[in-house]
This record gives C-alpha cells, sequence and structure tokens, in this order.
C-alpha cells in the first residue's frame, strides 16, 4: 500500500509526525550549537553524559528500538556503535562502561552529526512509506523516540552546566541576558488540596511513560499546599539561619551527605566574600555564567535532602506525588511548569498494578524502582511540551546537578 | 508520696514493669552467654555491631533517656561512655565512629557488665520509688527503653552470625539441635486481600513506635497474597534456573549489586561441590552452624534485591506493606511472625500525618525515612511478645544479614 | 647594547638557541597534527594529560620559569591560566586538579595555540634582544624549558595511546606502517661489565637534569650484561609458561597488582582468541593501530613488575642504574637508547651530594626521589637528541603506560 | 643415635637453643600479659595484626618451617589452622586475609596458649632428640623461628600501642612508671664517617637476615653523622616553625599525605590546647599511656617523609644506609641501638649478589624489596640480643606506628 492510498486522517498523522520528529531531532542539535566539538565530549562526573554522546544514543534509540525492529531494509550505521552508545539496555546487547563515556573523542562529533542524518533519513522514509500496519506499529516507538530525545535535550543542559561548573574559568553556555526586571517575590498563599479518595495516573489521552499508569485512586488525608516554590531568597535565610550546620532539621543520609561533601549551599551557589554580608550576597553559576542570586527565583539544584531539611526548618513538609498531582488540577496554583522540578516527599515505587512496557522498553522506567524520589512539574530546561502535571520525573536524593527545587505542603486545611 | 500510698492498680503497673525490666534485660545476656569476651568484642562489617557493644548500648539508651530526665540523683556510670556508646543521636552528643565499634576493648565485658548492673538497680529504684507524676512520665519511656532493647536482642543474633561467618572456622552460636522433623512444605495458597479504603497504623492499644501511626486510610486496589512464605526449595530453584545471571528479572540497583558482589545466592548459603548436583544440596549456616539446606523452611538472608528478583521469576510480585498490613487481619495467612522478616514493595516513606515523637527519640525513627525498604512480619529471631502486624521495620535494599525471607502477591483476585 | 654588537660566537650563540627553540617547539605541534580537538582534550587517566594540556603546560612553563624573571617587559596571556597550566610547582602558585585536566575544555584549543606563539615570540624577542648578563641568566632557562618540552613531546604520544586504547574503537594515533621486515631476533650475548670503583653520573659538558649530579664513584661487584634487550617473542613464552600465575617469580607488591588488576601480558596486548594458540599469536596496540605481535621487537609497556618477574624466569636479573650506566661506555651494546626504556633494579634514590637546583626548578626532579625505579635509555617515542647514559627516568614500579621494557644482567662475570 | 652419645660441644649446643628457645617463646607470653583476651583479639587497621594472632603465626612459622620438614613424627595442632596463621607465605599455602585477622575470635585465647604449648613440645623434643644431621639441619631454622618471633615481639608493642590509641579512652598497656629524671639533652655533635670503598654487609658470624648479605664493597663520599638521634623538643621546635605546612620542605608523595591525613605532629601526640603554648607543651602517648613531651627523649612514631623534611628543616640529610653502618663502627655515636629505629636515605633494594634462602623461607625478605625504605639500629621495643648494626629493617616510607625515629647526617667532613 502507497502512502498516497491511505486515508486522508492517517496522512496527517504522517505528515504531523515527521514534522514533529524533524523539529525535536532539529532541536537537539540546536542546543548543542553553542558548544565546541571539545564542550561536547567531556564527561565531568559519572552521572553526567557528553553532549556528544546524548546526540548519539539518542539516535541509537532510534536505531534499536524503532529501525531495527520496523525498518525491514534498514542498515545500522556501524555495529560497533550499538556498544557504544546503549545506555542501559540489558537487552540490547553490551555497553561501553558510563564513566567512561568521555573517553569517546572517536567517533568525532561530525561523524555523530553523519550518524543522526543517516537515522533521521531512515525515521522519515519508514513514516513516508511503511505500510498502515507496520506505521501502526512504528507510530507509539517513534513517539516514544521523540519524548526520549526530549528526556536527553533536558540533560544536554543540565550536564553541561555541571562541566562548565567544574572549569575554574566559569565558562557561560551562553551569553549574558539582560537582566530580567524581578519584582519581589509574591507572598506565599495555601491552597487546599483534595481529600478522601482521588484519581492518579495518567487519564490516557496522548503519551504517556508506563510509570504514569495505571490510573488508580489513592486517599489522600486534608493538606495544603503552597502556590509556588520557594524562592532562592528564601534558601539564602535557610543558610543565614545555620540550616546547613543543623542536623535536626536533616534526614540522616543528608546529614552524612552535608558532612562528607561540606555542601553548604545549593550546588552552583558561591558564597559572599563577607561572611557578614546580606543573606542574598550570593553569586549563582548558571547557563547564563555567573550571575548575582535573583531572590525571588525559584530555588534550583537542591537535593532532595535539602529541600526536607529546608521543609522541616520552614515548619512545613514536601507534598507526596499524589498531593502534588491531586492540587495541579486545582486553580492557583503556580509554577507547576517551566521553573524547576518540584522533589515530593514520595519515594519511587511503582503504582498498583504498574506493569512495565514488553521488549526492550520495559526497561525504561520499572528497573528504577527502587533507591529515589519522585520529583514533579518541569524546569527551565524541559523541552516546550514535553511536560505532564502525570509525569513522573526521579533521581536518587542526593542528586543536585538537575533543575531541582521545592513546594511546601503542610497537613490539615488552612483555618 | 511513698510507693505503699499508691493505689492498687498502680502497684500492679509499676510490680510488671518493674518485672518486665528485669525479664528483658536478663534476656539480653542469656543471649550473649554462649560467647566468650572476643566473640563479644568482634565488628564484622560497619553495619553490625558487636555484642557488647549491644549490651552497653542498651544501657546507655536507660542512661541517656530515662535516668538523665526521671532519675533526679541518678550518677552516670562512667561520663566517657556516653561517647562510646550512643548509637546516632545528635542531641545526644559526641560518638565514636560506628565503624571502629569493634575497636572498644575497653571497656572489658566485665565493666560492661557491672554498666549494666548500675543502670538496671537505678531503673528499678525508679520504678519503685517515683512519685505518681514522675513515674508517669518515665513509664513509656522505659517501656521504650525496653523495646529497644528487643530489638538490639535481635541484632545481637544477626550480627554475631555474620562474625561467625566470616571466620573459616565457621564456629557455631549454638550447639547443633536435634534435625527438626521436616515434612515436605505445604503447597502455596492464594488469599483474596481486602480491598478499597482500609485503615492502616497501630490502632492504638499498647506499645508502638511512632512510625506506625497515625493509623490513617490507604485505598486497595483488588490483590491476593500467598499464605505462606518462599521456601529454601523454591529459591533454590531460581537459582537453578539462573536467577542470579539473568538481568531482566532484576532491578538496576540489584544488578549492579549481584555483579559487583558475585552474589550466587542467599548471604549463609554454601554451593555443593558438584555443580551438577540436585538443587537442594546447598549447605545453610546458620546459629547452629552449617547444616544441609532445609528445603520446606523459609528462605531467608535475601536482600529485597533478590527478593523483588525471585517475585518476577515466579511471575508474582512483593506485596506493598498495606497490603501485608491489610491481609494479615485475614484468617488463613500463616508465617506472619517468628520465620523470617518479610520485604514489601513498599519504600519507607513517612504516614500521611506522620509526626516523629519530640525530644531526642525523635531520632529514633523519623530520619531514616528515605533510602529504605519496609519489612513487615518477625523472624525467628525476634524475642517473644515484640512482633505486631503494624510493625515497620526497614533496611536498605542491598541488606543480606538479616532474617529476612519474603512472601508473594499478585495483582487482581484468585480466579 | 643591540644584538649587533655582540662578539660573533655569542651571536651564534644565539642565533643556534633560537633556531633550536623554534625547531623543538614546533614538534610539539606536529606531534599533536594527527590529533582532533577533541583527541586532544581528553584524559583517559589521572597519570596521563590531555594533548592541549601538555601544549599549554609547557607553554606556561617558559612563562613562569623564563619570562616571568627574565622577560622585563612581559605580559602573561591570561594571568588566570597559571592555575590551569601549573602541574606541580608549590612555589609557583595554586593549581588545578590533576586528575581534571580533561576537563578543561576551555581554553579551546585554538585558544592554546594563540598561547604558544604569544610565549614563543616572547622568548625569542628575548633571545634576540636580551643584553649579555640576561641573556646568560636566560640561556639555561630557556634550554631547561626546551628539554622539559622534549619531556612532554614522549608524554603527548604514551598519554594519547592510552586513551586511545581506552576507546572500544582502538583507533589509530597514525596510519598504518608498511610492515617492517622482521628477521628473527639477533641471538643474546652477555656483555662482561667493568668492576671496581666506577664513575657514574652527567661528566659535565651539555646539558643533564640535576638528578643526574653529581658525578661521583660507586662501586660494581663483577657482572654480566645483556646485549639487547628482552623481545616480545621471549615475552610471550614467559606468558605461555604461566609467568603470571606463578607467585614465586614476583616482588609481593607485583602479585597484589597481577592479581588485583587481573595483568595477563602487557598493557596493550590483546590475547589469542584461541588459548592453544601459538605463543605469539598475540596482538599488540601502538601508535599505528592493531597489529601482529612482532616476536623480534623490543617488549615494551611491561611494569617494572613484570620486568623483575621475567628476570626471575629467565635466571637473571635486572641491571643496576650503575651497572647499566658504566656497560654503556662499553662497545657492544645495542638498543641502548631509541627502543623501550630499560627498567633497572634501582629505586630512585639521590646520588651522594645530591643538591636540587635552586628556585621553583628545584622541585622539577628532587621530591620524586622515593617510591620511583630508575629507567635508563630511552624510547621509540623519545624526541631526537635527547638521550643520553646518564639520564635518569623514573616511574612508579607498576607504572605500563610508558614505552617501558627491560634488558637482563647477571652476577659475575661470562665463563 | 641418641642424645647421650653427642660430644660434649654439640649436647651444649643443644642446651643452649633448648634453653633460648624456651626464654624466647615465653617472653612472647610475658609481653601479651597485661592484655585482656579481647585485648588480644583486636586489629585496628590493616598493618597491625591481633596479639593473639602474632602469638599463633609465631607458633605456626616453627609448624611449617621446621617440624613439618624436620620433626618427622609431628602432628599438626590443627590442619585448618595453617590458613588461618599464615602470614605471606604463598608456597605454603592458603591465607587468611590480611585485614580481617581481627575476626578471629576463635580459636579462643586459651586454645593458642594450648597451640603454643603443643608446638613448643615438639620443638623441644627435636632438639633433645633430633640425630646430629637432623639437628644440624633443623637448627638454623629454629633459630630462624626465634629471630621471627623477636620481630613479632616488637610487633605485638607497635601493634597493640595503634590498638590503645583507636581507643578514645587512651588505656594503657602499662602502668605509669615513675617519671625518669630527664637532664636537658646533650648538644649534639657531628662525627666524620669512613670515606672510599667500606666493607658493608654482615660480616658472617652468627645469625643473619639474608638481606643483610653478601657483605660488599660500597664507595662512600665524606659525610658526618650526627651522634644523637632527634629529640622530641627539636621536633616540637619544626612543627612550631611551621615545618606540616611548607611544602618546600617535603618530598611530593609526603606532602601529598600531609594533606590528605592532616597531619600536624607525629602519629601519637596531642596538641597543646592553647595554640600559643611553648612548643613543648605536647601530650604523647605510649606504652604508659599519656604523659607530657620529654623534650630530650628521641623522637618517634614519625614516617620517612616527616623524617625527611625534618632534615630538610635542619639543614641537613638523613644519612644512607651505607653511611650509617659504616659510622656504627665508630667510636663517638650514642643511641644506634634500643631507642628508637632510624630512617635511612636508601631504599631497601638488593645488596650486589643477593640471594634469597631457598625455599619457602626465600620469601622472608626478598620480595618485599621494592617500595620501602630502609631503617637501621633497634628501638626500646626491640627485644633484647636482637639487634645487630647490618640489621636492615623496612616499611614503606609513610608507616608512623613504629618506634621510628630519625639521626641527621651532612656532606663532606666537619670544618
Amino acid at each position: 500500500m502507497s502512502v498516497h492510498s491511505l486515508p486522508a486522517p492517517a496522512r496527517d498523522a504522517r505528515a504531523q509526525l515527521a514534522a514533529r520528529h524533524a523539529q525535536v531531532r532539529a532541536h537537539s542539535l540546536a542546543l548543542a550549537a553553542p558548544l565546541s566539538a571539545e564542550d561536547q565530549c567531556v564527561q565531568s562526573m559519572p552521572d553526567a553524559s557528553p553532549t556528544k554522546w546524548h546526540l548519539a544514543h539518542t539516535s541509537w534509540f532510534f536505531e534499536a528500538v524503532v529501525l531495527a525492529a520496523h525498518g525491514s531494509a534498514y542498515r545500522p550505521f556501524d555495529a560497533r556503535w550499538g556498544h557504544l552508545f546503549n545506555s542501559y539496555y540489558e537487552s540490547l546487547g553490551s555497553r561501553h562502561p558510563r564513566p567512561q563515556r568521555g573517553l569517546l573523542t572517536r567517533p568525532a562529533l561530525a561523524e555523530v552529526h553523519a550518524y543522526r542524518a543517516h537515522v533521521d533519513e531512515a525515521v522519515q522514509e519508514l513514516i513516508a512509506s511503511a505500510d498502515a500496519a507496520a506505521f501502526g506499529a512504528a507510530q507509539p516507538l517513534i513517539e516514544l523516540g521523540l519524548q526520549h530525545e526530549q528526556q536527553h535535550q533536558e540533560l544536554i543542559l543540565t550536564d553541561i552546566l555541571h562541566a562548565l561548573w567544574c572549569n575554574p574559568l566559569l565558562p557561560s553556555y551562553a551569553a549574558h541576558e539582560a537582566p530580567a526586571l524581578r519584582l519581589a517575590p509574591s507572598p506565599l498563599r495555601w491552597v487546599d488540596g483534595p481529600e478522601g479518595a482521588v484519581a492518579i495516573g495518567h487519564p490516557g489521552e496522548g503519551f504517556a511513560f508506563d510509570n504514569e499508569t495505571p490510573r488508580h485512586r489513592h486517599w489522600l488525608q486534608p493538606y495544603r499546599i503552597a502556590d509556588r516554590l520557594v524562592t532562592c531568597g528564601e534558601f539564602a535565610e535557610f543558610i543565614a539561619d545555620g540550616g546547613y550546620r543543623t542536623p535536626s532539621l536533616w534526614l540522616s543520609d543528608g546529614w552524612a551527605q552535608v558532612q562528607a561533601q561540606q555542601w553548604n549551599a545549593p550546588q552552583y551557589w558561591i558564597a559572599p566574600r563577607d561572611p557578614r554580608a546580606d543573606a542574598t550576597h550570593w553569586q549563582v553559576f548558571g547557563l547564563h555564567g555567573l550571575r548575582p542570586l535573583d531572590a525571588a527565583a525559584p530555588v534550583s539544584h537542591v537535593s532532595f535532602y535539602e529541600a526536607a531539611a529546608y521543609a522541616e526548618w520552614a515548619g512545613a513538609r514536601l507534598p507526596t506525588e499524589a498531593e502534588w498531582e491531586a492540587a495541579a488540577a486545582l486553580p492557583g496554583l503556580r509554577e507547576l511548569h517551566g521553573h524547576a522540578w518540584q522533589w515530593t516527599r514520595s519515594s519511587y515505587d511503582p503504582y498498583p498494578g504498574y506493569r512495565p512496557w514488553s521488549g526492550a522498553i520495559g526497561e525504561y522506567n520499572g528497573k528504577f524502582m527502587v533507591g529515589q524520589v519522585v520529583l514533579r512539574g518541569s524546569s527551565l530546561a524541559t523541552p516546550a511540551g514535553h511536560a505532564r502535571d502525570s509525569y513522573r520525573n526521579f533521581f536518587p536524593p542526593g542528586a543536585r546537578w538537575q533543575f531541582s527545587g521545592l513546594r511546601l505542603a503542610k497537613d490539615g486545611h488552612d483555618d
């Protein structure tokens, strides 16, 4: 069956997918564009990956998950690269050790660009030419490939920010913007959350990861939740009040981390030279380089441990992920998306009735469901269109290199 | 007010508490009795503590939590010992580093015995002589001290078992018993659990730790749960079927652990010399020394990772802690207590509305609520009278030196 | 005083130094030329450094040692770069941590090239224009800078070889040469060394490092020394004979290393697929990529431990550095230079009467005189004109990424 | 041949050996006598061993080296104990991991005492009853066993001192002595050493370890050597002058160690509370507990790094081992033996012509000849009769738990 014989709606679906595929793939290259080949090769810690590796891995994902199964005539760009760019899929073959991704000066960046073009051409060809059955089978996997690419787009930014931070010259990813016109932070308001049996999980329309399903009932006790995120200015007060020196505020593992790593501020904060300086006289390193702390901006780059300690200090707590999701549907809440991921007080456990996807992509989420903490919302680095209220992001409790902040909650309703 | 003027019920309460205190404290010494002073001093890994340290730490707990506040005339046995025997209470002063507890050859065991006697005398005096208000204030803390002592009684056994295992001579803690007359394991039956909004948490009568409260509603989807624990024989089949060599069965962190530690069986299993031997031809080291594997006995000394991998292999899953607790009230379930702690599929998060106890004992449970997994039930090493259906035990997912096994569950009701 | 007024010999000295400076500095760039910017940025282990770092560090050395003191009008290229490119000179300020040299994607390679040009111009200007006294003071330091640069030229090759080895694609530094026409190794001949009080150390004409001085007497007992290096074919026999599995051949630290690192061959050897294959069926990775083992070529990339174990297996021993140096003056010895550095049986201790140079360059050699072993000769990677019989190279006994081989010796004279 | 038919001199040799054996073996028990069974079981770091392990290992040495070969009717006390108490002899079978020696609560101390008695009886029987040939073969090995035992007698003291230091209670090994009547340290005098070709190594009468042989010529340049050891008071001045904060005084590895371990004084020194206190207001922990620093006593428990840094600070250097040994024969030198081992500026390399003993005892010394530094003399913990001028003690350059101090030397003769 030729693509011309498809009924009109399906043709629209193909055209839309082709356009979306082209747009998402191009955006990765746009994010990498300000970086030299050297910058794109570096790995600053095992948790982070080089930009070039992200560019190649996301292409490998299309190759291994979409083209290997559905692009019948597809020839891999280089059979040896599966070993290099497989991240963690045990069922898809051997893998280069994660901490050594920065050693891959070859393939060169230009070769990775050629790889992307090769894979993109094949995917576009598949979208254009597959028969209806094949397209039906491939379409959700292509969509998954694009969602996966978007996740790595955020990682491109978080990982290069960490790498630049490790350079004593503190180079910027992007040029300084004109300073934003910042007003004082708006006062925090408490919003009563829903209570009783609420429905949690992806409602079913549009894309969702397997870990957001199945939608199920969850019983909520009365609670209230802050309508905005904790700000840098507020967090600076926590520091000034001795927050990093007061063990009673911290979870045991968090306090051990504070001492072992000598944490005294969020990841990218540089202390004022004069320790008696005003609490806001910090400098903060970001994608636009080193800038004075913006007291009204949401705090970011804090670990779960720091988020929980701050909440304790503030006489509050972190919301559970169910509380967050239930409250997200209410009017009144601000900064749900696009500022900073929000640590919740929920470990990353499977939903009742959860089943991973079948096949290799079953390794996407399920096998990480222990030892991690859920974050909700999305950040300034999340690509447009990628955020969802039911989205379950997760990181170990000590991770700080993500754009991770917090929103407060309390037991009971507001008086 | 003299003790004679107390109303009869209170006198009974005092007498009962005095007797219970004497009995619990004596039991710790009884558990240590088969061990030499050398045995009682050794620490085989940072997670484990020497027997002597347990004997001293539980005494220090009474000193720091009960006598310091309520025994007005109390004089500490040795002011320097708080540093040695404080475990993890930041608010109660400095602490000897945990991995160096085995270096404490002094105080000698005989001195620790004298310490116990000194503290016991003071607690008995407090019970006997405190005025009603003081007794009322001290009584729950004394009870906490006893519950705490019972927890350490189990640790005395788990920790010495690990130490003896590290000795190439594999000495026994206790003499070989006459071999139990073992029947074949009874067939496993699936029991339907309750569904909908169930009440979870300690119902309020008798002692409970803060982490079991508050009692609250939890929504359960339909599920069924095994009426008995997984046996050693069943686990041996998992091994024989390549369970430890099949990454798709494992959580990601678990698989990393399997490879890094070269796990191929539960902690204390010794492989049959002939690899073609019958799956049950293992030997198992326990408190009674090295004995042939008892196929019908519940498997023990598995980590959460191994429990979860086994469940996956068996086409089932681990129950959540709420499912476990709700099912524990049903008729039909066996081996809830006294065999092996049962790993659940629940991370150790706070209950909705949870507040830690106030004061130093607020550090007892709450500060560990991240990165750990809940176990339910109790084990053969749990002292009599210490088990409870609402009890929330917790360990990191890789811990194997506890008496930890598993019970299976499945989604949906039995057909 | 203008350069034209200098007496002729001095003008020749200046012209010669200027030409030599230009030649040596250009050679570093020539060595880097086959490598991309990505290749030049990578650091594969803490012991190795990125090519770009070598290019910048050698320039910094001229800046810090020559220009800062003698180039009166010199302006540093970038004041912040001293921190980045100081290697280990405590007296010359702070340093970027050695294991993080690979994170320096900035300054970019092009900026480092500009840095080199800036420094070169200033040095050339100094050579051309300094008055006689200043030139006299600067000349030995410029010569030291060039000798230093030549040492790093060898490191550029050893370090990039290690980095390429860490890449599963095993890319080549340089294109495959036409295979050399190899004859069978010539038979090994034993040459009697001089005995009694011999003079050791640099005789005084031409450049020498401080560690080669003072020339002094050393008493030698009778010995004989092999006229050529141990070959790859001979080393393959050692392997085939179980050399890596026989503890009695090894020093204690060496045997521990063999077990911990699972060594079973020199660093860049890849085992034959069929373990029953002929002992020479290994493949060896080198600057020209992966090639079949050349049985007649000197073995390279062995640690001192392996060299000593081989010698034990061969019924011989390694020569001391004094034996090596005394024998180097004899006719008959082959492969002294230009093949592989030769491990000696001498720890790197100071010569009697040794005094380090004064000032910052006193840190060049003396502070490393413990825990290292001396190598003599030079390797295929040593720049032309840099080798000397009195040269004392040194590395820790476990180092294998250098071009390090061995020559045998025996007690007594040949019968 | 019966013992009665032996000629008189041999009978004396047997009687003397029997008496010496009994005396040396008893002395080990006497050294352990002040320690409880708990004390004797503890291992405070991998480098140190438990007292009980020393008691058993020295017995195993007689069993494995003497009785297995020469006591024809000898039955091992327990065949499984070879694994436990073999230290590092690859040729004598498997070994319990060194860092886990402290886990051996079994065999109990009483069993080790029985082991010693069993072995002693067999050795005494061998001495008394072996025929002349057998006695002749066994005698040097018995002597080696006694020398070995004496080495472990010193280690019993150094190791328990470290263990007691790790206990926050700082218990004493032995009761406080009456404070010695200390005079001011005598002024240091410089003694000219011999020069030219001197004979070094054991001259051949009486026992010596293989590493002291063969005696050979060594050429010495002119030097002078201090007639006494560096004192605690002098070392305190080095500290007060910023010795531990001045990198230019240190070898590179030493400075790294100072920073990593935050060294600021010898191993067992406790700083004065008031940092402005007089330089001698330190306290020093030793076998008699914590005592005020004795300014006139030789400094001890310094690493080679500290010794070398002190010498640099003092405008001197450490003597080489050949200088030390040649000077030891001169009149004038004090404190050669019985105070503190003296670090030399000599790495532990083999003597020219060195051959290890044959058989298992060939592993005694030779295999450690890399990465270690030679100490000469003997210490207050060295058993009477065990010291020798040709004795080559050796430890890694960072070791501080031995009784190790230093004596200064300088190039050239005194003016």
